[in-house]
């Protein structure tokens, strides 16, 4: 990156959004439900109610099939799949904090050994419960949604009538008129498998878990605990001066937690989320990385004195 | 528990469930999307489907305003704030495995005071990192949702066809006819905060998160973390031979996570998910604790020697 695009990115943290001000603007239209067509009289406005209406259906039946565009726009973390980069995520968050601090903190009884020990335990003991605690939970969390599908459709050819009155309670919610309320139900009752993934989907907030990711998923989050939590581990190896290694690990983990906050924030929110946010989740890694480590360090020290 | 009770109980562990055989008689009318009507023709079946949507609307605006009525339904769990109950849950399942684990594989080398020295060490560590971890978290997400919600308004106002095509699309999947679609669509175009509100929660997938509640949950789960941490370490402090605090810690841990992922079970699938459920829950807790405390003992012992 060059000088100038370091100092733009850094002059770009602290400039007001211009979109805040503008959507202070829109707020209070919209509190007060008012549409942007101005003002019409009841005619004018049905007939430009249908005219939307309808664009909307066309672009909408256009759109259908080739709904992933979203996903490959954007950055370049968005090549990854998004559910393994997101394993990734949460393996490395726990396991580049809490090694790092526990090694900081067993550091202050000043053996070399026993900081390598004690950091190789923490990362398998991290490692496996993440990973097996990971696999059993996903396995369950899958029986559990499969557990609810089977009672909605065992219900509803027990009681049709209950996951209708499910159904429309959703969009009574929503403040759809009872007439669109009947046809939607209408619409839907020749494909009750539908009507039943609506009500478990919008009315129960289950989404569909992802099969057979389970194993996948606890190897990439245990992988990613035990490689996050080598980092700070590493320097120790190489210094026989324990203190030395105390050192070079909070400055390599100083850069490593920044990096993967600003990293985290690109993946998780998108590249479109602004430098500024980026800087501010890399702080706070590093923050708390380096509380944690503290309070490690500082707890042992008093034991050991 | 009487032993009769326990004597059922553990005989429920081996019935097979009846009402997997009644889906499965089931599933074949549901793939067929057959309706449970039985035989009809057009217009009865034109009447029936009037009067059902009749029906359940009117069950449903009937049932309005009193949503939370399931919700304190069902067992003793029920009573606590569920979002605390899942900060607990949380804070628990790592702390009761992780500390148990590195406890007991510092125990390998030896020595009571190490082990207690290195667990308060991990336990700060943990509590810091999963409390001061998950406020950050919290505060991010809370703030991508408000920033998602900004944006949609801001393009509604923009281009409202965009919004609107974006709840049709919606309405597409689930397979909603072409002239519901334009009636949902005008019903809500006088309340354009309602159909935003719907574009972000069906068409994104979100759910506003719980304002102003990121420090109690970083407090709860961080606390939570502490106190499950603690009760491996506990018989340390008692045993002067580390050899015996590691069996009677590796005994307590047992128990204590047994009844964990009992608890947990009841509370996060409800109480009638099924003692079955409940006991294998249990086990699998037992399980990744001791698999994670097994290595790590292994781990330190073949370091040590």
């Amino acid at each position: 990156m060059s000088l100038v695009a370091i100092k733009n990115q850094v002059a770009g943290l602290f400039k007001r959004s211009n979109s805040d001000e503008h959507l202070a603007r829109l707020e209070e239209p919209l509190r007060n439900n008012q549409t942007p067509y101005g003002s019409m009289n009841d005619e004018e406005r049905d007939r430009a109610q249908d005219a939307m209406a309808e664009e909307a259906i066309i672009s909408a039946s256009k759109n259908m099939g080739n709904d992933d565009d979203d996903e490959n726009e954007g950055g370049f973390w968005n090549r990854f799949d998004p559910r393994v980069m997101s394993d990734i995520i949460i393996g490395l968050s726990d396991g580049l904090t809490v090694p790092f601090a526990l090694t900081a903190g067993l550091s202050s009884l000043g053996d070399s050994k026993l900081v390598i020990t004690g950091g190789m335990a923490e990362l398998v003991s991290g490692a496996i419960s993440m990973g097996l605690g990971g696999f059993l939970a996903a396995k369950s969390e899958s029986e559990y949604y499969h557990n609810q599908v089977k009672k909605e459709k065992l219900g509803f050819f027990k009681r049709p009538e209950a996951v209708n009155q499910e159904a429309a309670e959703v969009l009574f919610e929503i403040g759809v008129s009872e007439q669109t309320i009947a046809s939607f139900l209408k619409d839907l009752d020749t494909t009750p498998k539908n009507l039943i993934d609506f009500v478990i989907r919008f009315g129960k907030g289950l989404e569909e878990p992802a099969e057979g990711r389970e194993f996948t998923s606890a190897l990439t989050i245990g992988l990613a605990y035990f490689l996050g939590g080598f980092v700070p581990l590493l320097p120790y190896f190489f210094c026989s001066v324990v203190k030395t290694g105390l050192i070079v690990s909070v400055i390599v983990m100083i850069v490593t937690l920044f990096i993967f906050g600003y990293i985290k924030t690109s993946v998780s929110l998108g590249e479109d989320c602004g430098v500024h946010k980026k800087f501010i989740e890399g702080f706070q890694m590093v923050l708390t990385g380096s509380v944690a480590a503290g309070a490690a360090w500082s707890l042992v020290f008093l034991i050991d004195n």
